[in-house]
């Protein structure tokens, strides 16, 4: 029996990363080590410090480290992968993968050194793509690799139908199966608002501009940014799914997961509901899909397939 | 433009009405009294204080009141009425409308006396009938008079699939209408898990057994009891409600409420899905129902006419 | 490495031992096991059941389970004692002492018949005796074995205090060495409000009428409750040391602990500032006290040897 | 009676502003309108859906507006500023006087000019005497103009405390009166663990030390950082104030406050410790200071006036 303090380790101390460690802190899920590389050694000190000197007035107690070293990784309970490049106005982000391949080749192997028995859960883009680069390089069994964007694709279809019905974002749930952003499979069927389809709520014509604008809403962050990309709720995401691991929830939640059949697909890491629990992807639901939902799903799996192409 | 805090009280300090008042406290919402009748003076001042006293150790800042004097209740915002006789093992609801309708007449002339624009909640059972009792007496518009059942049966609902299905409550939404407890309806087309409906995950069966235990849900706690029912998930329901209303979170929630003409029924109460935000109930939902689903939510509004009949 | 929830159980299922559960439950700090003797099974898997009904709509997940058998407290984290004869109106403390005194050994003996790692806290008065009762049965080493008592008559006076200057209980602090109660040893010049001594804020007859109500303050409640005693701030109190633990907060809270040296005394169980944290009680604070201090110390101490004389 | 959402407005869309506004959401505690400069508007308005994105998988309901439109500002209850020019590494903050003045003239005509009832909190350096421009500026009354800086000096000086004990930062009190940085009057006596002054857990050294780096605490935050200041601490503090206001908590914190009298002083901002409630700074507390404590203070002083003669 050990009552020890759980430790997460975020590797990339950009917005994303820190606001993901600030957020595990806040809520004293854990111990949080953020590591960057050398020559972000200072800001990601200053960041881990100015976080921890939240604490006294947000009422957490956590230990938070910002480092360099991934001596400082040992033993995490989850790494979070945020490192990479980040996709630029104009980018497309096919064009991320060979950068972002190698950072998650080197970023693996550190963690795998250190944390063994670790959960990875990746952000980087491509997700599906890198997710699958970090399986392998990792040699863990695919349970415990793990790749976010459904939660965050789900929060923002939520977030619109909340605001189109003028009601509690609580009460809105959502669904997606497939590869993030543009490839996206909403199953409307399954999208509900206090438990009425929003079939039901909403007009053909609204549900679609919904769709739509979740498909672009990485997209919409970046433009109206102009430098950088969204971090709020992607950070959010990536809490969420840390906190069914380290609680042993078991949520339902979309992850990227490994497909050994399901959904009649092998050797691919696409967006599929899941529930998340202390040994990482429990189960892949498995539903029944329509025609058009399939042949979407198809769809989906192919453009992540394009991108694994480019993966050396 | 005024900060003050706002301020609920919490009519009857049996177990229901004390735990509604320490969640209330618990999540800062408001200022709380407590009230009772004359002889439970100093028990119900007992009560407060032993919950005001756990404040410096939940960091909670909210006084807490507990008085046998509605002067105490003077311009509430929200109050919550769990005064009455409770159900015994063995009494049907209906035994308990005569006495509780009387209950409710003196305590409403109460509520509307130092706080006529409050909003009223209404617990005691037969709910239905009570709600009603309640309306008329205060002469309140439809709005702010709203009863509690749905919320109540959908939280046992809930947390019986999540058992069957081994996942997080978080994660499993229901849906019922109607009357409280035998008379309710469950929708179970809007009832999922993790977005997918239940129907795919569980065996009818296997439904129908969560469903009959739900109607009996009251009835469940009662037995094991002996003595005394339900108050956990009774008040954690009504502080639901209270909570979207105090913070205006417009969530779609389960209430009871009046009908004019909804659902083809006019001059009832009855379970509906309804937005509640500042105003009280701001929207009642009109589903499109099954025949199935038609005829029960009729036989559920006959079960709630018949107890009517038995008011004064 | 394991993520697996913590658990905890709770022997007794009267109310402190019910809100006990309830709140640790509502804080997702762990899984709850709540135990009392085999006729009061129904009754306690009856308040376990509610609670759990409550969890989808506080949003928590936690298993509650409801028992009489102690096989179902198997590798229980936390163990809490909350089993015992409740002080009635009138009745000393002292009376207590042999009919509690064999609750202690039998409950412990289960205890540490299925959770040998367990920490054990205790709450059953007189509890700086019971403490060292289940001290001696358990074996456990003295950092396992933990008395509660000045967390809850620091919250009164913190309670009170707070009141009094109007202010939010949040910046108040308080100190309490020695025995429960009448036999509350308060360092006043370790008390403040926003940092600032009390002795600055208040005239010594406001303090002195504090530090008297607090003395009184368990039987205040029981006085103006009739039939029954405190529980909401005992509870919330038991809860504060169990997060402690669980989170491995290294909390300065004052414990009963168990003395060998410290203080000048050796053998037995005091109220003394400690440290809590994964293993218990990490350490206890040796303070420099005045004399007037030492010497209510020593009273307090001598009250608690002579009911520990009448321990069999 | 109205139970509309309260409404805080957050000048500053920086690193500072954003994250203020973020925590103010996040807690439920109002909506939150982002203010920034017309050419800032696309980043502000890309910053504000973001969070609000975050808002469905943290479970928070607040709306949440970008803009570089003060009339989207209109009858807030508390208007928070951060605006102004970033103190650079090796850059004095006197040298920020001038520019940061002119930026509060300008910002403080609009929040007036929209919200004439409305409690302005300041964090803009030098703060002393920005917020005193703030005031002269906005006519308000003095209690409805309040700086920020003992809040964050305190919360920095509490975690180094905890760091060097290794104890939770919940169990450490500090204390500071004076200027911000720099000019902080550390009050040592009033600063405790557990309720023990820390002068009888820490050598002289010790404390020396945590003072020196607390008072030069943003200074390393920018050393490490590289580019630009704090935010995380800063804007938890800003959200502590603003949420004692709120919540009418009556919360005992060191404020920038006006003095008339107090302390010896006229016409001067300061930090103080203050009651803050729903009226703002409700009460200035005076204490009785040594000789040494009351030198350093009138060193603080001193410091500000040097600032405030800089003022146009």
């Amino acid at each position: 029996m050990t009552l020890k303090r759980k430790k997460v380790s975020v590797i990339g101390s950009g917005f994303t990363g820190a606001t993901t460690a600030f957020l595990l802190a806040q809520k004293e899920l854990c111990d949080v080590v953020l590591v960057d590389i050398p020559h972000m050694e200072n800001p990601t000190k200053g960041k881990a410090l100015d976080m921890l000197e939240a604490g006294p007035v947000l009422g957490f107690d956590a230990q938070i480290t910002g480092t360099a070293s991934y001596a400082d990784t040992k033993e995490s309970d989850i790494v979070i992968i945020t490192a990479g490049i980040a996709r630029k106005p104009g980018m497309s982000r096919d064009d991320l993968v060979q950068t972002n391949q190698q950072i998650m080749k080197d970023v693996t192997t550190e963690i795998v050194n250190y944390s063994p028995n670790a959960i990875i859960l990746v952000l980087t883009n491509p997700v599906d793509a890198m997710t699958y680069t970090v399986f392998r390089t990792s040699g863990f069994p695919k349970e415990r690799v793990i790749g976010q964007s459904g939660v965050l694709d789900t929060a923002r279809f939520r977030t619109f139908v909340a605001q189109e019905l003028n009601v509690s974002v609580k009460d809105v749930t959502g669904f997606v199966l497939g590869g993030h952003g543009d490839d996206m499979v909403p199953l409307i069927r399954y999208s509900a608002a206090g438990g009425v389809p929003i079939k039901s709520l909403l007009k053909p014509e609204q549900i679609e501009g919904i769709v739509e604008r979740t498909r672009k809403g990485g997209a919409e962050i970046v433009n109206l940014l102009g430098n950088g990309s969204a971090y709020y709720a992607p950070a959010a995401s990536l809490v969420e799914m840390a906190e069914a691991i380290l609680k042993d929830q078991k949520r339902i939640l979309p992850s990227i997961a490994y497909l050994e059949g399901e959904y009649g697909m092998e050797g691919i890491y696409l967006g599929m509901p899941t529930i998340l629990g202390a040994n990482g992807i429990e189960q892949i639901i498995e539903l029944e899909l329509s025609d058009d939902e399939n042949k979407a799903l198809l769809k989906s799996a192919s453009a992540v397939k394009a991108v694994m192409e480019v993966l050396a």
